[in-house]
């Protein structure tokens, strides 16, 4: 089973990274981007043929590895 | 508008930090992760109201900055 994680983070930290990507942006002529905010993106191949199993295993990853939950939420897509 | 581009690595394309977190995950006990591959997301707020003209924008940021297209696709969402 496929399954995609997207890890972003949350509303009011600042992300310097996003800033500098808006920056470069404008330095390069590129129109209309108001703000960027960075994130990841994880693609997951899963042996679990169960989709709620699948779902307690990528919770289990981001809450120990993928996402530090005091700055970023996580979004799993199965 | 808000719009999300996700660039993740090429089909064939070594990602050593995929493999990395492959590992991580395994040692944490976390079952059924046969593979990972990471990418990068981002949020962008656009000052454009039409769509063509937003997709057109996020191209060539993409194209000149957030995807190096030899070894990255982007996709994005609008």
């Amino acid at each position: 089973m496929k399954a995609r994680v997207i890890v972003t983070l949350k509303n009011g930290v600042l992300d310097p990274q996003g800033k500098a990507i808006e920056g470069a942006l404008s330095s390069l002529g590129v129109p209309g981007v108001a703000s960027v905010r960075q994130g990841k993106v994880f693609d997951v191949e899963l042996s679990l043929a169960d989709k709620e199993a699948a779902r307690e295993a990528l919770t289990a990853a981001c809450e120990k590895l993928l996402a530090n939950t005091v700055i970023e939420n996580f979004h799993i897509e199965l």
